[in-house]
């Protein structure tokens, strides 16, 4: 008669988590695990940040402002102007991470059974937000083959409903590492704008672009009704336990409605709101240093993978993920032996399988996502891991 | 065409914050604002939670676990088994404050259109999270007369329908500040066991009981499965800004759920967790000063209250609320005039109207909510404007 709801029954267990129990039993027998499944960076967090929060001497631990800290928001006005953003802080709601970014969105955009269009594979957390909103995902297949370009516009726009409300991107993308070029974005426009759907915009990994400029959807002139833009700190500062995001949009009714939502949780984390603020102040080549450290970790990476017979695995533009097909029969299976039964040099990997990330049955099983936010040396070395374990696991089957 | 969501229509705005811009011109015109209207301590925060923070020496502000800290966690036990509370650190899920713990309880155990009973007056943002998960609220209406002790349990009883999943109490309670009975629980106990609903219960305030000892829910035997305690570390150690908070249950299944939704928004905030486990190492007189202090200026409150012609205030067993009836039409009017249009040598005072904690209409209009989170001095001196007030305000109408 107790029993739980049925969204709880739906709402999916972490696809790489499955996986933690093997990882730790491994590191128990005294294998030495390369983690390329979780986009936890190892970068270290800019220190002004944390000696910002060290430095803090206020007496007493308040709420801030439901939409965040004045000051701060203020100040990530300039952030975004320099990114070719413009804003004012009124436009600005900070946030418990990006994750409440986008749950809010979801919460002020959409009712229970709207409808959202996402390219797929996608950050396998959207469906977790969208089970607690009550939201359907549609997703519309990307190809790795086109190295998962936007898919061509009439994939998306033959899957609107009078249920859509809103398409949803990742720029540059988790987990494929695409960066969408300005002519996509242009695309997706006038699609939104020819429907009157929201587009959300997940843009955690801005800075993080190797073949090109980054273009924001908020720089997309005549829909910025439409653009709700969901940021966080996490990636950019390797501040992912500040949990501070943001919900930006010009659209004046979204913002009032996200603030409501904001109120009710009272305010976002004090402390990270103070590391975030700090972060405004990183001399300008802050992002410079960690792009070329990603960027060589991305050439060794892919590299690596295109050598190895039978494995594909498309140069991404940004993030720090890159997505492989592998010439195994089903990744997850894959991923757990590689953890369960198999290490070289006393040393093994793990990767996210790739199914994660699709919501369409029986996609992904050939590909894995590595997220390369360990140094080169152990990306080799987990490297040479992979390439064993892929010459004695096809025996083996 | 593009709109916001009806949910988000129907998300109330805070009924406080209505009167902030009133307050903030009363500052402006140079009139001293006392303060009444939030829960907001003024108690310092505890030296060692914000040492520990600052003397923090990690280099990358790395996820949690999703669960929170296991350090942390394992000392909680301890905590709680002071409050004679048994459970291990499993059953303890660590959330983004309170707020959170009481969104995960409704989406774990409640679906869209699914009701819970609450007893009103209560904490208004129960109905944000309420719209937020689509669950409906099905007041039964506590009275002043009674000093908002729990209604027959037979009230509770008749509002149950095939869609009644829980029942949600605040003990000890904001915004009336009662303290519930054993007796009153047992009572409860029954019921929800009878009916099989879950018991989610709100112990903010659990340190801050003046007239007898805090029984919790979770000291009920027989119901382990049906308790869900929600909790927070805000009011305890004067750490709203923290944003740290607690859900707590022995039913598995419920907190394997909630785990879920917590995967999904990935980990708590990092520095709110490390002044949260420093507080697990303040003294054991740590809240009998706090509690005296909240104590003598309850005393003062209610007392000055009490001898104001046509003002009734029940002495409030615990928290640092007091629910009083005013001899006034209509208390969103009347508080608003006090900011807006008087003052008593150069001062006013802020409350809280009633009716913003209510859901069925017409009720709460006579009644304010008043935070005693000012010290004694001010307290008088509020009283000195209120009881001004009230002898102005009725000759104008």
């Amino acid at each position: 008669m107790l029993s739980v709801s049925t969204r709880g029954h739906l709402m999916p267990a972490s696809p790489i988590r499955k996986l933690v129990p093997f990882a730790e039993d491994a590191q128990k027998r005294g294998v030495k695990v390369h983690y390329l499944n979780i986009g936890q960076p190892d970068i270290e967090t800019p220190a002004p940040m944390l000696e910002a929060v060290r430095r803090s001497d206020f007496k007493i631990l308040a709420y801030s402002h439901s939409a965040g800290n004045e000051s701060y928001r203020r100040k990530l006005v300039d952030y975004y102007r320099k990114a070719d953003i413009h804003i004012d802080h009124t436009q600005i709601l900070i946030t418990t991470g990006g994750s409440e970014a986008i749950l809010f969105a979801m919460l002020s955009c959409m009712d229970p059974g709207d409808e959202m269009i996402v390219p797929e594979p996608f950050y396998a957390n959207y469906n977790g937000f969208a089970v607690a909103a009550g939201v359907k995902i549609i997703p519309v297949t990307s190809f790795i083959e086109d190295g998962f370009a936007l898919p061509p516009i009439s994939a998306l726009e033959e899957k609107i409903t009078s249920r859509t409300k809103a398409v949803m991107i990742c720029n540059p993308n988790n987990p494929t590492g695409y960066l969408y070029s300005r002519d996509e974005l242009e695309t997706l426009k006038a699609m939104v704008h020819r429907h009157h759907l929201y587009l959300f915009a997940d843009e955690a990994y801005r800075e993080f672009c190797y073949t090109g400029a980054h273009f924001s959807t908020m720089q997309l002139e005549g829909i910025e009704e439409n653009v709700v833009l969901l940021d966080t700190i996490s990636k950019r500062y390797s501040s992912c336990g500040a949990r501070i995001g943001a919900l930006i949009t010009k659209n004046k009714q979204v913002l009032d409605t996200a603030l409501k939502f904001a109120q009710a949780r009272l305010s976002p984390p004090t402390f990270g709101q103070i590391a975030g603020e700090a972060a405004l102040d990183l001399p300008q080549d802050y992002f410079e240093a960690t792009k070329v450290e990603y960027c060589s970790r991305r050439d060794a990476l892919v590299q690596r993978l295109n050598k190895m017979p039978g494995v594909f695995c498309p140069s991404p533009g940004g993030a720090f993920y890159a997505m492989a097909r592998l010439p195994v029969d089903d990744t997850e299976r894959f991923c757990q032996w590689l953890l369960e039964s198999f290490s070289y040099e006393g040393q093994t990997l793990m990767m996210a399988p790739g199914s994660g990330f699709y919501t369409t049955g029986g996609l992904g099983r050939q590909e894995v996502r590595l997220a390369y936010v360990i140094n080169r040396e152990d990306i080799n070395k987990a490297m040479d891991c992979l390439q064993k374990a892929l010459e004695i696991y096809n025996q083996l089957v």
